[in-house]
């Protein structure tokens, strides 16, 4: 049994977090903490988590850095706020433990860049160089190495995993990517925010975060990463009225010469082992991976204009969010990948 | 043309107000208050009224009562949360405005009673009195001559409805009363709240507000003068995962020797000529009353228990808020009832 | 008063065209059809509508051009499903009954590409030449003469309206447009088909019709004659899980020199009179338009690629459908065009 | 390894019965059957289930007795129309399979009031004797050793959980029980049903097979067991827009001189050690409960009326169908209880 703990438990990430853990056979829950709610029951401020023998005597502890090395742990989860989390790690990777972050706190390998996303100083850039973007497909290795590993996004990964293989095989015109994905709610966070009321979102669709999104700076790091090229892409985010589900709808042309049978191969050679991305007949569908780990991908030409329809679906909280951190996890204990998450 | 204003339209109740009293033929709206967003265009901090000529060129104005006194206005209508609504009431009814209330601050005859449900003292009991509860189909005249209308609340008004004609005509146990109803989520109002969050409530569904729901007090007081005894009942409100509507499953036993016939020909005889009670053969769906000023009304005979079933709806927003506040107001401007409301 | 009927009522768009022609104070409802329900009361189908005095009496009678052309009625509205429009509209037609059609059966002008989109020999050729488009803020002089009106379409609507002024202008590279949609379920239409169930809808959001959408047809026959030039775009639509609204969101370069200011001054000179078009400051949200006759269009820069992103929303059942039917009427009759939509 | 089939997969509780089996680690998934779907690949029907090994490979084979009687099976579940399970329940039985069936068809003890319910003549009655209800909590002993399992709907299992040991100690007046209960609309089936469209369904609440649904009989049924006398209730069901989950609430009179600690330490005594069944200290809600094998319950007491007001939820597809044939499965395999399940 491995002990972990969870910083930050209460959110929806956290929660799920919380979910997935208290099934996984080789973890122990050993800290819990949420700031808001120290002290008290995790299943009184949680109660969907109730009845689950993992959890049921925990209670939340306080969220502070000597309360967790003191806790013996040897894995922490951050699920906290961007900004936060840097706070956090600094002292923890210090003092050797390895940390899965859910933030976007060390996805970016240049501290100018997010800068310029976050609008703050990075303040522990010196950490960036160790951290590993913890999307499993892309970089399953070096995962399982790393002792910090920045947990890839909700966005990013649903237009990662099918652009990434394409990019590097030279398939892609890069310079045509436009990306338009639309989230559930639960990907603005569990925050007392009058614009994410039911009343507001439920027969409402709505773009939002225009032009910059600040997970086009993760995206556009990985793309150019892929493509051996700086790649700027129109990302448009949109929030519909559903709790879960990152549905994106990528258009992209080919490079010259390239067929929708060249983009297929490539996935069919990328991922036709992965356990956690399906190559679809049909439309994606944020409902077919709602509650798990998977991310579905297919594509359909324009033979009109000429363009690739890409589209892809996973579900923020899962393959966005928890089940990814758990899948790094996996990869950085030496488990099973899939262990907890199929 | 008459002057009107409306303090507090920032709310969802305010909102649907001004939607309503911007298609009134009649109606001039001269003021519309906000404290938090005095001085900022209506339209740009309610969007959805854009386009209106009637709201277009407004700002809301600071919600004070030197304000609202000197706008020249006539009526006002005050959509304001409880508690607040009477420091404002008490200054504009002694300069003779005649007040629509939407809060529940004078629908309680009984001072004590507000202390009892709403924990704190009244402070403007006087007003009392001359308050009166404004739900047209059951005290028309009075409110036609009133200067201070409280406007019935969501959940009384499904109750109320249907059962308070069968009350006066003793055709109920009244001990049998038990009241079963749901509300959508704008029922809670805009603020920022996180039980209120999107993914707090979709895919959800929770009873609340247990075992004395502030609502009861007025229930039961115009049960209690239906019936002329005092009444008392279980009233069980829950949220459901919707923008709008009340429903109400009513349970009750007829009086000795009274049949389902009874209680249908006693409704005809009260709602067959009003505008706004439709008496449905088919069971009652909030859907057809959401956007309307509508009551629906049925009832079932569960002949195995010798019980009645009565079920009710309507939109919360609607003839459970704004919809009978510009109801009431017609009847005290001497306008046709159902003007803006059809 | 003007006598009408509506051919097909019991659908999404027929029913919420007897709840706008039910307030219409010039509009008598003289006879409304349905195959299914003849015979039936109105309101006991569409119970939604009850306590209209101008439907409450109202049967459905038989759809057969005999009883339509023997009700008197001078307009007629076609609220049928393609294919069945065509057989209604000839004949009246040519009795010199003035048709507004809600189908897509006479919007496209040539029909051999109505051939190539719906799969079938369009049969009523001959009455393409003389049929309107009909979207008002384009085509209103041709409309208010029309004998026969091909009310738009609610994707066509969304898309055409911000870019045609734009395309007329040169404002825009045609070949770059990329129009990304999403629809509520209202959309599909009333019918009994388990894709549409609600489980299947709700926490879903899935991609379909590629890559040939019907509508595409006459989005690209509206913008081909505002570029003057053959304009090929690519249209992906959407499911979302709500009633009600259209969002597009579209993507595409300015001409060469062209900025957001000229953009932004174009769609002010084309529209800022139009009583139905809303340039909105805030991003556009199909909660601000849903039972409504707007349509409200915004743009932003993505400097970064150069692109455009242009947002879009209308109610796919009133400016999509049921509302524009109804505008065109009104400009057909000679009323108000606002008339019954405000 | 146990060898199982499922008979009707392609319904709502039979695709999350394939879920829960497939990542059951006793059981292999011997055989999958769907008349409508039968040779086609089961997860190009149901594309949530695909990306699991024990299902990935699997089709759907024709659902006929010959076929389940040659697959060597030996525990067969039956997600079939009730009035369909009888057909396929008796020779399997004869034949010495194991049957767990989902559906009403042996809940009744007595045919006839299975032909009063259900409207028809039973004709597998011989089978009546031998089933066993299959509402673990309530009888686990038999249902470990029977052949036929008649696993519990998802209504009663939310009404009789809370209601059966109040009855058996005594603590409730049966004849004072009202429960009014909202189900979310896969409790309807995937069915082509213009009523359970997602614009009918979405925004609307609704009472709907009043006043005699047919789950009334098999919960009068277990009510009369526990308090050994007739009981006789007014059960209410609503429809309401969510995917899961069964909310009810219960109205009852306490036997005289029986207060709500007596209740509370009731269920204490016999929820405790249950491993589904949280007695919760806040109000229940479907949300904590969907997704999994839960039954929450709470009580609250209406000082004023002397009523309880009993509080539980049941994911409708899990606890109230797919799960809890799970749980009986185990106990008829001789498995531990939670397998599959926790």
């Amino acid at each position: 049994m491995t002990n972990v703990a969870i910083v930050g438990a209460n959110g929806y990430s956290g929660e799920e977090l919380c979910a997935i853990l208290a099934r996984h056979p080789r973890v122990r829950l050993a800290a819990v903490t949420s700031r808001q709610h120290a002290g008290k029951s995790v299943v009184d401020i949680l109660p969907r988590l109730a009845g689950r023998p993992s959890v049921s005597g925990l209670s939340f502890s306080e969220s502070s850095v000597d309360n967790l090395l003191g806790s013996g742990v040897e894995f922490i989860f951050l699920a906290l706020p961007h900004g936060l989390a840097k706070e956090f790690a600094a002292p923890l990777v210090e003092a050797g433990k390895r940390i899965i972050d859910l933030s976007a706190d060390f996805r970016l390998r240049d501290a100018k860049i997010y800068q310029e996303f976050y609008g703050e100083e990075h303040g522990a850039a010196h950490l960036l160089a160790g951290a590993v973007y913890g999307l499993p497909e892309l970089h399953r290795a070096a995962i399982a190495g790393a002792g910090l590993v920045a947990s890839a996004g909700c966005y990013p990964t649903s237009i990662l995993l099918p652009l990434v293989p394409l990019l590097k095989a030279g398939l892609l015109q890069p310079s045509t990517i436009i990306a338009s994905s639309a989230s559930g709610v639960s990907g603005a966070g569990r925050k007392a925010d009058t614009s994410l009321l039911y009343a507001e979102c439920n027969e409402s669709l709505r773009a939002y975060g225009l032009p910059k999104h600040r997970h086009l700076s993760e995206i556009e790091q990985e793309l150019s990463l892929a493509a051996a090229a700086t790649v700027a892409i129109t990302f448009v985010p949109h929030l519909a009225p559903m709790n879960r589900g990152i549905h994106s709808t990528i258009f992209v042309n080919p490079a010259e010469g390239k067929k929708l049978a060249d983009i297929e191969a490539c996935w069919q050679a990328a991922y036709a082992r992965e356990p956690f991305v399906r190559l679809t007949k049909s439309l994606p569908d944020v409902k077919n991976v709602n509650g798990t780990n998977f991310c579905d991908i297919a594509v359909r030409e324009d033979a009109r204009t000429g363009r690739l329809v890409i589209l892809s679906v996973v579900d923020n909280l899962v393959k966005g969010a928890a089940g990814q951190a758990v899948q790094n996890f996996n990869l950085m204990a030496g488990l099973p990948e899939t262990e907890a998450l199929l």
